[in-house]
């Protein structure tokens, strides 16, 4: 069995506070973070699928493919983007890196055909990273 | 002679953008990183002494001294900021990665007696860095 | 399922030599790893925990909180030491990167609830590196 | 249960292209990894075992021993070499990096008893990257 | 004064070997690099401009345009090629690093106004990188 | 003008302490540096040459050489060493970062004809590192 693993950085600004919640709440829950103007990250978005390897080409999946699915349906709404205020879909959840990281398996789930999604692992500053998988895809 | 470099990682989010001119405008000169909601980054912030070693200690300077130095002229402004909205030396300043760069040699031109502050390199993201120094201290 | 890692860097000596053995036997198994006065690094422990987002805060722990405990438990008695001099538990025992990481198993083993400890990671050099982990915690 | 992976670098050269395709389907399957005189990577190859802690030595194998089974079997034959042109193996399996992969895990299954070889890691470029294990060993 | 790096990755194909050389003469001086087939690198190019922070935008240069020119006068000839075969310039010059370098240097020398062209730097391993200038430009 | 880095990775052990200072004096100075048992680092040691590339060669130097003499005159005496106790140099002299660099340029100093030694970096963990250079040579 084989895994392919493509790395795709990305800048986005975010703050870690709920807005139902006091600023001391969201401080003691996130430090720092809870910052209301927000701070910023260089992600790295690591996509692993798993399979089998075609015996024509030598490879899992065309990178291409790959490249162009994550793109568009996760570096185009992201990249250089303010997550809280720019996606609806962290309008209520807050942009924690594990919940990007769900956010991004989400999007490729189901997509990567005939190879299968195994894991997504978002890598938030140089000690802090997170992996999402799904066990049944 | 000896330079000694000590790295500090903040993370910051910024716009680049001039509010005195056009979206349009702007996006010509910065391209996504006129995003208005603004992004962000984990920057590395390189402070680079130069001196004499001092023979009893066998160190230029003490780093828990240049540390502290750092901690409270540069990273307890500048770290989890967004830059725009937060600092008022970039209320009327775009906050490129030049721009940072000059904020902190001004704040510690001067304060690292008697070592000499030869330079400082702001690294943005992985492929985008400037080092900024003045000749005369 | 979600993972979550942590890096922790610190520094230590260590000697890779049993005192049973004779110094020969010593060079035999351990190179110039055996070499009596000792040597060093710069380690990296990545802890990784898994288990449920908490829908409240998006996250899977408070960072705040596994990093007192990795202090604690951890961090606090390796960093800064000689391994075989300053620790009882590297007596009898050599301080591998295999011994180290379980070391830093067991100390956190049951200390993260509700979040599980998935794996424990020490990095000891650029092309050196173990993970421990145990089935049933 | 521990596992140990070691990293060894080497550098070759490689063209992804198949002699029984024409050079249009080639580049359309391959894109500019096709351009006919060749091109070259810094390959970074991890391979890693699992086991049991020799309670004796506090390792899980001899480091030396697998060094001069991966330089034997593996390095000597990939190191400063062109794929295609040097090995048989790859005169018709194009040498992709999954091909790569399973040619090292080939070379080493079964070898490095009584650990047992758990998985082999091919890094390509710093943003891609392929894992290579088979099930029953 | 402001120095500005870019960093831009590619991937090439070489032999270090002079034709007119025997083949022990080349391997005597350029070791394993000396292989007739060829091996490969992922190179990474960093091209410094120096000069004056434009007061207007906050920038030494438009980065965009950079790019630009890095990728039109060195990349689309250097990247997924065989230095040797596919360039002019290394038929009768062995590609060493050095001779990569002012190549690059070649290639922006007076191209970059108004910032000047500060160094170019070639890494083609881990442990090794040349740095090419010349003093009047 | 062509300057040519090689980097060489080493571990070894030490102790930031003067004998004829108290403990609590080595602690305000050196602070966790000074625990008496000693710590270690992976160190990196890049030494840097310049000079004229050579029209033959296309080389500044033979790499080989030039590993030969950092072998001998610097590796094969620092690495896997407790540098306070094996070595002389280090007797009387704090093994600071400054330190271990001035003792690598010293070594290296008039042997590297024709090229010039151009400056010693020492790289101590990922935060910390000191560059090393005389004037003249």
């Amino acid at each position: 069995m084989i895994r392919v693993t493509r790395s795709y950085p990305f800048s986005a600004a975010h703050v870690l506070a709920r807005s139902d919640w006091s600023e001391q709440r969201n401080r003691e829950v996130y430090g720092r973070c809870a910052n209301p103007a927000g701070h910023g990250h260089n992600y790295l978005l690591e996509v692993t699928l798993r399979g089998e390897v075609d015996p024509a080409t030598g490879r899992l999946v065309p990178l291409e493919r790959l490249d162009r699915l994550v793109r568009t349906l996760i570096l185009d709404r992201l990249d250089h983007r303010f997550l809280n205020r720019d996606l609806p879909e962290f309008e209520h959840e807050v942009p924690t890196a594990e919940n990007i990281a769900r956010f991004a398996w989400r999007a490729l789930k189901g997509e990567t055909s005939p190879a299968v999604l195994d894991r997504v692992r978002l890598v938030e500053t140089s000690n802090n990273s997170v992996v999402y998988c799904e066990e049944t895809e």
